[in-house]
């Protein structure tokens, strides 16, 4: 894990005044005792970042450097000076944003998880800056951790009920009233890891768009007299800011190019 | 009652290596596709044996035999003229009656699924007649399909949340008034299968008894903004009849003592 | 209320071999005792009348006649002689069997319900028959008690909710796959008792289509941060068997033409 | 820390006569039809009164006035010239500053919604002073909208339920693991809306302890074959902000002591 350069911050006391957050620290890294403060950059500050920012101080993380739009054309921002005392940072910008952040973080040599989407034409190119930096990155579309493991989970129940004919699957997502693309965009990813053993045509995929709803995603299989379900419901966007600091924590000290659903019970080779 | 149905038709289904998949087909709307009838009897008929009588036909079985508690004291009814053309048995008596009925039907050599609970005190003397005999045999505590898969997932979901420490595990389960027993052994078995990564005293279980509800179970992990659950809700005892004719099915051509939960994505060794 | 005749009944003992219900027998009108056995007839044999005949000896009543399609055609098998010792009649037939009934129970005197749906087009000519007629009429679409109080709630929430503009109404049905039309006539129902406050356009209909669902209605109010649901759920076929005995208890000793949704908290006019 | 933020706007919600139905929108995108801004003051600053700050401006609230603990010692920052722009307060502070806050207001004549609790031995004389000084003044536990609908809705369902013996009610409500009391203030409050039909011991009240739940509760019935439920969710401690800001609204230009559950659906007397 990235060492902390300059433990004592004059922005903790900064948390003092917020809305409440359980400190529940993940400290199963430190076992017993809270785990090491890193020092972060937002990249970005629309919704996300400021959830993020709200968030950050209750899960062992210190701000250092906040960067806007404004503040920050072209990555014009990201340079090593500014970015001196960062262990980690985190990009909430926009799909256009996204590369030219990544071409200035690669020199700086910061690690970085990048929660934008709508940058999937410069996969390729993003993933060769990274590779050839040696800098640690974690991307992803949805960065709850719940949503995480309902995905794999989902993946292992289809694999089960492939033999049990008596029961239909089906898929049920309900998001708020505002959201325009339907089905979500987790609902076809889990689609997908059922896709091996569930015909498209076999999974009905039903999208309820009601109320403000921050989104639940519920998988069943139902027969004659009985029911099993593996549902998700996001209560509020703290839990992408959670992810996304848990991203950032997992990336602080590795290397590497990774999508988030692979650091979850990630096996360290030895 | 002992009556013997339709001694004529021949045993087809003795060539049935493993459960169809085409199992759950009501044979009546799908005759091409149904699998072989496979002729059943019924020791005991109670509340569980009569379900299972009632679906037996929708799911591919013959009803051959029906004993009830007093036509076959001590197991007297099972003998070989009785069972001669009889493919598989389902036992729901009383614990009591179990290990009788065992030493009866070894003698016959006909497989056996039991549903029966209570005779834990005799597990030993019956796993010792089961593979003297060499007959094929079936038990459990909870013969729901879905029970089985969602035991699975609650084993496979505790290991990958146990990293997870900002969500906190809980069980509840739900049935009518009139059950005597809190938790109930659904729940327990659910808690032994998350031990390995949760301690007890980290596990609250709630058991809810109100109205008439068949059973549910709900497994779940709640963070500060999201939640996930694995969640089992049976509508009736029908759920039960369905696991164990589809026990009795994949035991009937199979040698050797299982537990139900055995069964589930058995892999045949070759 | 119809006095029994004949409380002596040689089907009585029918109920000592069946799937067991718990004898919940409403005593409101006799506390501290069951109530008076009532003796029926089906008219119609297919599943819902099967259901009922199931559950009937379970309610406190005494089958005496089952009429199939084929004993009754036109009506045929309804006469006085038939009927001697009948207190209440159940209709679960099909659209066009339901006038032609109607007219020999009017003659025959015996107060009637009527669980058939698919002949609103007699609808006038049937109110005619009863109201000349003098007996004693209930009808409905959909005969379960739970959706009565379900739909009178709907009302009284969207009454509520509509001065409180933070809260978005929305609606949810849930059936098994195979139904065919959406949505449900009873979400529909449900829209129109809210349509007085709700504009249909701002109440979202999601209808899911999966597995072997019997029934789920969900109404709901969703603000930013919570949650109001009034929910339904059916377990099985049952719920509108025990609808449809409750009527035939209400209407045995009634006169008038009524809709189900009347007979809930009817106050007898004094 | 007590600062007064720009005195110049004028009170123009004076005139406002009723909650209006706008008051939801959130006044940056509809401009054209946002309510009156009303001019607040938050006596405490804990967390409660941190989230109405958060969300006062998005609901037509300016803040002019906060109150801390530290600033606000037996009242003392409550007098006419700090609360020369204010329109109506908020109090979120602990049960012993409540009757000096009051003595306080009431002599300012601000009106004024109490959402803290633990001043029940004070009600009357609270009481005494509110109506002899003729300010307006709301009090509650639970300032969830939803909640006071949940519970009128409970009673009007507990109502037409008592005649049908076949349903039996249950309560179950659902909070995070740090709750300390059980069943919840908000259950027990349920309990005694039903208490005219239902006998407590007929009531089964489950509490549900378990991760980090903002709180649930569900008043259920349940049948052989279906469930009729009641259910509030709440997200996040916002629902409490919502309907703080709300009876704020509501009181800004009224006289009289009122409980929160009065003042929905509340009838101008004419």
């Amino acid at each position: 894990m990235s060492t902390v350069r300059n433990p004592g911050s004059e922005l903790a006391a900064k948390s003092v005044d917020r809305p409440s957050v359980n400190s529940a620290v993940d400290s199963s890294t430190n076992p017993g005792k809270s785990p090491a403060t890193l020092r972060l950059a937002l990249i970005g500050h629309g919704r996300m970042a400021r959830e993020v920012e709200r968030l950050a101080p209750h899960r062992g993380f210190d701000i250092r450097v906040i960067l806007t739009s404004a503040s920050n054309v072209d990555g014009a921002a990201i340079h090593a000076e500014a970015f001196r005392d960062v262990d980690v940072c985190i990009d909430f910008t926009n799909g256009a944003a996204v590369a030219p952040n990544i071409r200035r973080i690669a020199v700086v040599g910061t690690p970085i998880v990048v929660g934008t989407t709508g940058w999937n034409a410069q996969l390729g190119e993003v993933r060769g800056i990274v590779t050839q930096s040696g800098i640690g990155f974690v991307y992803g579309a949805n960065f709850s951790l719940g949503v995480q493991v309902l995905t794999q989970l989902v993946r292992a129940a289809t694999e089960k009920f492939a033999e049990l004919k008596l029961f239909s699957p089906y898929l049920i997502e309900t998001h708020h009233q505002f959201k325009k693309d339907a089905p979500s965009g987790t609902a076809l990813e889990l689609a997908r890891q059922a896709a091996p053993w569930i015909e498209p045509a076999a999974l009905p995929i039903t999208s309820v768009r009601a109320g403000h709803f921050p989104g639940t995603h519920e998988f069943g299989w139902d027969a004659e007299a009985e029911t099993l379900t593996l549902q998700h419901t996001s209560r509020s966007r703290q839990a992408f800011a959670e992810g996304a600091l848990y991203a950032a924590r997992w990336i602080a000290a590795r290397k590497g190019f990774f999508h988030f659903s692979e650091i979850l019970n990630f096996q360290e080779e030895s």
